[in-house]
């Protein structure tokens, strides 16, 4: 058993790749089988999707109730469930980070934001996608008008802090990237975890590039 | 905007399956395109994976320095990098959600558990897999051998609870059924959420089937 404060060293971990096929393409789906070289010098095939990478968005709007939380309800097709969900969706080719969650944000809530906070990172499948879900807190929020896709179906609606706390243990939001945004603003409100506030045009300012790729992704894309 | 409290009847969110094709069966990885009828009476197509679902446990060890987690870090290679994670696999042809809790438990770490809580499930990628991880909790282990599968190379280590809350806040675990667990645990420890705690026995005499498929997982393989 080793112990957390030893090198972490992942040397006798790695995997390295061999060769790769392009198992299909969908017209949303893509995914890939690579044969890889492991640790101990076998070999091994690795079947993955390859996605662009997405944005998750935490919206916080002070109402004269308290502070709420702007969410989504919408059906999701391979759970057969509408699904209680933070705003959130895939880059677009080329697009930043930022700019992303910008957009999301705007397109299914009609909100704008004053000040942005980008909290970190989440990997919702690491046995089968490469996708990456980058978690954002908005707030200053100015409503306008939502510009869904076509074929986008959603409900926006408010929720308490507290509400959706109850949701995610009584088992109604089991929507893995917004319980990770949860335990995000459960430290962020009892103030154990800070965020660095940018106005929306520093933010803007700040980010020059998409986000490079990683992992199976830079290797099937360079 | 509607309100959290309105009936969440999703009638006008529900997409209904018309046919199916399967997309293409790997070794691991099996993908199907289904055309559905959206709310509106147009058609769309939804591109998903099918996958059996899986159990995450978070293995709760007491040790004279304090209460500790049983953690993993392997080589995920969509990602490309060594994870942090808690223990976790999929279930087996006609497993039971205990019983592959259970074993994956015992030969991913070696460890059995005394008593078992189950805490709820998540969906970790609603928008293209049908696949759920239950989340349970385990206590009073006893070290055993563990018994890797073949080709599976993984790091067993213990971190406290602060620790882990620590590296995710860090970004050094961005898993998100790991940072869903971490959600869990921590209402848990705070006393605002409860686990109902059962023995081994009771657990594997109480559940006497594997899970029914849902959603879109139902519609391909009924």
């Amino acid at each position: 058993m080793s112990e957390l404060s030893e090198s972490p060293s992942s040397a006798h971990l790695s995997e390295r790749r061999v060769s790769g096929e392009k198992l299909f393409q969908g017209r949303f789906l893509e995914a890939w089988r690579d044969t890889v070289e492991m640790p101990d010098g076998c070999s091994a095939t690795r079947e993955y999707v390859v996605h662009p990478g997405a944005v998750v968005i935490v919206p916080l709007i002070e109402t004269p109730e308290g502070l709420k939380l702007v969410l989504e309800r919408q059906f999701r097709y391979p759970i057969g469930e509408a699904m209680i969900e933070f705003p959130a969706g895939k880059l677009d080719p080329g697009e930043r980070i930022f700019d992303c969650g910008r957009r999301e944000l705007l397109e299914e809530t009609g909100y704008s934001a004053g000040e942005w906070a980008r909290a970190g990172t989440m990997h919702p499948v690491i046995s089968y996608s490469t996708e990456f879900i980058d978690i954002w807190f908005a707030r200053g929020l100015t409503a306008g008008e939502r510009a869904l896709d076509e074929g986008e179906f959603l409900d926006v609606f408010l929720a308490s802090p507290e509400e959706l706390l109850a949701l995610c243990r009584d088992g109604r939001v089991t929507d893995a990237k917004t319980m990770g945004c949860m335990l995000w603003l459960q430290n962020v409100l009892s103030g154990a975890w800070t965020l660095d506030w940018r106005s929306t045009e520093r933010c803007d300012a700040e980010e020059s590039k998409p986000p490079p790729r990683t992992g199976a992704h830079a290797a099937v894309r360079p």
